[in-house]
């Protein structure tokens, strides 16, 4: 970079963990960055001191009610400000060469569908884009030659391990799993956990739901979705290993049988820096891998009968359509509804599969398809979640 | 490769392991590839065989006085036979897309140099062109604009890890080591080390001077003269790292703090295979990783007490000149001694130690020079070894 043109960014989701880690790598290296859009859902006050401090040329929130309060905020200085989704798509189209697609939920969809469709390189950080909308983008970013680059730590490990390489020389994915607090739980165990237990993560500080997620392995079979679009490798090539320390992010087997694997710190901002320098490297202060303390890396097999959230994804990757967007909206509602009591921990994956089993929609073309799936599905989920606690 | 034309390759030491697993390697993708030269020391039955086998061009003995025989052996078919270090010599000037270096021990170094003088892509399995005259080779190869493909499983991994990448962007290399059969023992307990426990490595299947280069941990005092050379991030930056299992073959770490890592099963054809599809990935039937059934991957540091080869190592390269050449010389003469019953274990680095120390030759500016120090060395070292059983 250092020799090059000012690399223009975009973020969009810039007030989330993954936006503001993103604006603590660019700060280290401030001025090899030039900020176009800086977005945010409704916090205009994080919003626009961001801005401020980038010198972005556009600040937009999601929420139109915020624009006159980010308007004063912003008046003065020399960030245009916006607001609604129409300008959220507007700046999706604005010239950068780099655009973080970090907008949490179905609500990141229609921006970063823009950014693909204009060909951009966009770093992927929405779990939503690929797991309910993964074949509409895909197909997208190939028409527009977009590149994707996968900001979650285990798909920027594969990515990272495929540099170079062709993706039909691969023999195999290994997506590692922590296993989640109840790892070596029974069934039996699990049918009495308390959202406090489930949302203790052992490696990683992440919010509730992905938490949650971690604890009944949903967040693996969302990342194999995601696996299963970015790296066409055949679904059955790819596989879940679990690996309690999380040190090794995930790894990728060749047909020659060497197998190439990227480790590292838990510690998002690296593989937000390894997408945010790509093709270079650029130099963090995130904390090197100390492999003499850590001493041990363990390894075992997933257990799909107690986990069986890996399963449902499996299924409803190979069934296809509108499955994976059922899938992620029904466990969203059965997490939400185990976060505040209303359910137990097994009835999690138990309500997922009811709502897969029960709603087979014709296969999404848009993302208004798809927000209606995501819509009926969530109904669907929330039904049986008041059916449960009758 | 499958779409293009045949590779030409030739083969230094075609009849010894290395030389072997090549060939083993070509037969599963035969067609890609011509054969040019194979070469043998004085296995004329064996070099005859292959080189009809593989319909070679051309047949090279190193010893001239097997050279009758040989003509003898390939008699009424297409191979050329020819014996002598002039012979040999000339066969690294064939026009070969691809040479194997794998000749044993000094006789490897004027083919290899050879080859490189004339920019050829050359896979390094011999030892002593990077440990005794690294400096030399890598100098003709870069004037040249030769490519080397390093066949060390570690110095292989680390040139995987590095694929697509600038060396100037790597913050660290880690060459990891099993740390031989005693590992865990104390310095008494290695005092009265027999050979017979010496050669038995946990991990490979080896020769018994590498196995007692294991045990010792020169191994890895060597790989790092090698990793020096073939890696120039700075003899600072390049890490040894005990790991029993051997799993990890050695790693880089980039400076935004990812870390790459090749793994593979205990299979040299796997590094060899790697060399030879380079850049591509040929399909080979080695064992793939199965780290379920492994289920755990220890480190710990390196002792440099228990283990001072490594110090040894370390400083021969600091020192630079021909200090890395007299290290191997005096090892090898060392360890013979050991396994021959001659001198005891510990004895071996004491004298490794000993003609480091007393001889400090002139820079070598040549490989004759490089020669007459290993001599020299070896001279000095079997003085030692007499002293110290009298």
């Amino acid at each position: 970079m250092s020799s090059e043109a000012k690399r223009s960014v975009s973020i969009f989701g810039a007030t989330g963990s993954v936006g503001t880690s993103t604006l603590d790598l660019i700060r280290l290296d401030r001025n090899n960055y030039k900020i176009l859009a800086l977005t945010a859902n409704d916090n205009a006050e994080d919003l626009a001191k961001l801005s401020i401090e980038f010198d972005a040329e556009l600040a937009v929130l999601a929420d139109p009610s915020g624009l006159a309060h980010l308007q004063q905020l912003l008046s003065g200085t020399s960030v245009k400000a916006a607001a609604g989704p129409d300008n959220l798509l507007a700046a999706a189209h604005l010239d950068a060469d780099w655009t973080m697609a970090a907008i949490v939920g179905c609500a990141g969809l229609p921006p970063t569908l823009e950014a693909l469709k204009h060909g951009k390189t966009v770093a992927l950080a929405n779990k939503e884009a690929l797991v309910s909308a993964g074949a509409l983008m895909m197909a997208e970013a190939r028409a527009a030659g977009a590149t994707m680059l996968p900001v979650d730590s285990e798909h920027n490990a594969i990515f990272q391990c495929l540099q170079g390489a062709r993706i039909d020389h691969v023999r195999k994915i290994t997506l590692t799993a922590s296993g989640g607090p109840f790892r070596t739980w029974t069934r039996q165990q699990m049918a009495s956990v308390t959202p406090q237990q489930a949302v203790a993560h052992p490696n990683w500080d992440m919010g509730a739901k992905i938490s949650v997620d971690s604890a009944t392995m949903m967040n693996k079979g969302l990342e194999l979705i995601e696996a299963h679009h970015l790296f066409p490798v055949g679904l059955k090539n790819i596989e879940i290993l679990v690996h309690p320390q999380s040190v090794i992010h995930s790894m990728v087997e060749y047909r020659d049988r060497s197998t190439l694997a990227q480790l590292g710190s838990p510690d998002m901002r690296i593989p937000i820096a390894s997408a945010l320098a790509w093709p270079e490297r650029m130099e963090t202060d995130c904390k090197p891998l100390d492999l003499v303390t850590i001493s041990q890396l363990d390894f075992e097999a997933p257990d799909l009968e107690r986990f069986p959230a890996i399963k449902l994804a499996r299924s409803a990757i190979e069934s296809g359509g509108g499955k994976p967007a059922i899938l992620n909206a029904a466990n969203e509602i059965a997490v939400a509804a185990f976060l505040n009591g209303t359910i137990q921990f097994l009835e999690i994956t138990e309500i997922v599969s009811r709502v897969l089993e029960g709603y087979s929609p014709p296969q999404p073309e848009s993302l208004d398809d798809i927000f209606a799936i995501d819509e009926a599905a969530r109904a669907r989920a929330t039904h049986l979640v008041e059916e449960m606690t009758v």
